[in-house]
């Protein structure tokens, strides 16, 4: 076998075999196979596509290319989340301490921001102390103790993954639904788990801006992950507006506190509950929708899921005292307000012109080595479809300075439209999509139909 | 402008600018495009094409890459001749000096051989002393005291061309009209020449299997070259079975020689007479193919021809003692005969076969670092439709040694087929192409009639 042909094979719209995936995954991260070979490959796969078996086999030889975690020694099914990233989505910050206060193991290894999408690693580090970079012994011990643990991928956990990746941004090949796919489910198979509930965005602020890119990526995500051994199910949901009221980092961890602490934005909890429940039932701790509804909210409303939060932040490090007064949290000295003109409602907020905003108060990234600053970003002070006064304040900018404040503030009052009638209200959650295909989101009666 | 979104305007079947074609190009060559970003578009460039028009500013930028050479001083217009590489085709070797001898300056620029096909250079160098990597003054002395040069590609001509080439050949982007023209084309440009004829090989020897494949190439060829301003024309020919009777280095100068001094292979002949009439006429010498061929006639039967070609060996620093004495040319020790089984006819050569035989013997390369071996190779006593007895020899391979001597003869004995009837004569000539369309090739009214 020799590399031009693997190439060529996809190139001709031809099916690999196993042996051919294996001899170029393995082969590129040992260096044996080319950066200019790699990337050839790549784009034969950006135009002519993968099957789900052969996607399922790469995505196999990208988990075997690095460390595999496991945790035989906890009990039950282990099961993560992962989002295609949004703005103001901090879901899994209070996530994964009240799924895992549920009684279920979350073994969570999330990203950085890039672009106008944040990042969970981002946001938890602007917590004073609050390490990430976790080996996976430590990440065990956090996991055992706490129920759930907050890690980075590090360069142990699917290098094939962060290899392909690095070479994919920079040759124009990240938008191909078999390489998206691979990437996302390399890292969390990785990670141990039994069961995975993703999050697909859809809209403006999201990777996929239509509803059919988002169901054809969540369809072969479910399928993939099916054809992988793992218990897999997909939500479409909107992102045609920012989740929640605040985006930044500090700013997400302060809106996360107040979801465990059971006053979060309404959108954002309902996010998390529908998530948390399907977290729950695919560990096999509910056999309905309405059971595990129970163990969610026992674990929201008895403080447990706090009290995982808290346990993980002093675990790994974080400055306990900021969490428990948020106000001592990372804040900036600058506040801009963002007026309404006029008296009406708030009919559009665009979230990518939200994001774009607070990348370019530095709290986001345009390139993956910027560094970014924790205490900026936007408050929303109104969502889509709220009543607001004329001069009254629709949005307030945090940012160092006066200058990044002027800048950013006339993109959030691009982002803000206003009128004299509320806009019809969109549904947050839209489809739930499994292996076999999907259906639009109606709570219990669509997931205890799909689950039987 | 970036690298990614030039790269993936071409992964969207966009067409490019000419702002575009030389962002990449030039930064190609600068190093500031990296070697896995443009083999990232040479795969998008394979998959989805170019038009004319970008192929032909591809072309240029590549040949304004490097030193373009010109000829001012020169009387009349300069015309080379390409092939696409074939099995025994020893034709620029009598070609060039028989059309120099008909008062045509020939700047030519060949290559070396690789795989199962033979080249120019390969085949000069088994005359010793002969140097081929003439730097540009040099070329320009040997073309101006003899009518013809015959050089290889220098580091200067057509460097973007070079450094592509060798990205393609290790990413399977090698097959891609679009490609291939630029890549002939950009370095026969950059001899400074007015007008060029091409010989597309077609059949199991050649790069092109069939005649829809060898027509598309011809075509775009004429196509792109018309666009850069250059008189071009392709002959389509056939490369079922080898041309002559050698293969092998110094085996194909000998068979060279005698076809300067009047008694080459019938087929062979043809070839040269063919090509070497239609440069006359692109350089305007003759204005019809019947004035061509008494220009052509008179070059070879004057021995004028000959006469250039000792001129430019012995200016090229090559023995002369060795073309006036054809038996001192590099030989090989070991000769085994391959013997007709039957009597009967020969009914098939393969050239392929042949050539791999050749490659086995150590006449040819595998890959560009290998040296080779002058004096091995094949001769064919009969051709194609021709008689033979029983136990009769049909070649003789030329070895190095008996071990690589069985292993050859065994290729080539499976290569000449015999039967008991003569199979159809195939027509050497198949179609001439220009920028407006292909004909069936019928000599001087095929010729005419495209002209006029």
């Amino acid at each position: 076998m020799n590399v031009r042909e693997v190439i060529a094979k996809k190139r001709d719209r031809g099916e690999h075999s196993e042996a051919e995936l294996q001899f170029l995954v393995e082969g590129y991260v040992r260096g044996d196979v080319a950066d200019y070979q790699m990337s050839a490959w790549l784009m034969a796969v950006f135009l002519h596509g993968m099957s789900a078996a052969e996607t399922a086999t790469l995505t196999r030889l990208m988990v075997e290319s690095g460390d595999v975690l496991a945790f035989p020694e906890l009990p039950g099914k282990k099961v993560d989340k992962h989002s295609t990233g949004g703005v103001g989505d901090l879901v899994s910050l209070p996530l994964a301490p009240l799924v895992a206060a549920a009684g279920v193991f979350v073994p969570m290894i999330s990203g950085r921001g890039l672009g106008h999408t944040g990042g969970t690693l981002d946001k938890l580090e602007s917590i004073k102390g609050l390490r990430t970079g976790l080996e996976p012994d430590e990440f065990r011990s956090v996991l055992t103790e706490v129920g759930f643990a907050m890690g980075g991928q590090t360069a142990q956990l699917a290098p094939a993954d962060k290899k392909m990746y690095a070479l994919r941004d920079v040759t124009g090949t990240v938008e191909s639904i078999p390489l998206i796919v691979s990437s996302i489910l390399s890292k969390k198979v990785a990670e141990g788990i039994d069961g995975l509930v993703l999050d697909v965005k859809c809209g403006r602020g999201a990777f996929m801006k239509n509803e059919e890119d988002a169901l054809a990526l969540a369809q072969e995500l479910t399928r993939v992950g099916n054809l992988m051994g793992k218990n897999v199910r997909a939500f479409i949901t909107n992102m045609d507006t920012p989740l929640g009221n605040a985006i930044g980092n500090a700013l997400e961890v302060e809106v996360a506190i107040a979801c465990l602490k059971g006053n979060g934005p309404t959108d954002t909890m309902e996010l998390v509950s529908t998530l948390g429940q399907a977290m729950i039932c695919l560990a096999d701790k509910a056999a309905t929708w309405e059971e595990s509804e129970a163990l969610f909210q026992k674990a929201l409303q008895s403080g447990e899921g706090w009290n995982a939060f808290v346990s993980m932040v002093k675990l790994q490090g974080g400055d306990v005292s900021m969490v428990e007064n948020p106000n001592t949290l990372p804040g900036a000295p600058v506040h801009k307000d963002v007026l309404a003109a006029n008296a009406g409602f708030v009919t559009d907020i665009d979230p990518f012109g939200v994001g774009e905003a607070v990348v370019a108060l530095g709290g986001g990234r345009q390139k993956a080595e910027d560094s970014i600053h924790p205490g900026v970003g936007v408050r929303l002070h109104r969502k889509v479809g709220e009543s607001c006064e004329a001069g009254e304040s629709l949005a307030t900018v945090l940012a160092k300075d006066e200058e990044t404040a002027k800048q950013a503030s006339a993109r959030v009052e691009g982002a803000i439209k206003t009128g004299s009638e509320a806009p019809p209200e969109e549904k947050l959650v839209r489809y739930l999509v499994t292996a076999d295909g999907y259906e639009p989101w109606l709570g219990a009666k669509t997931w205890d139909s799909q689950s039987t």
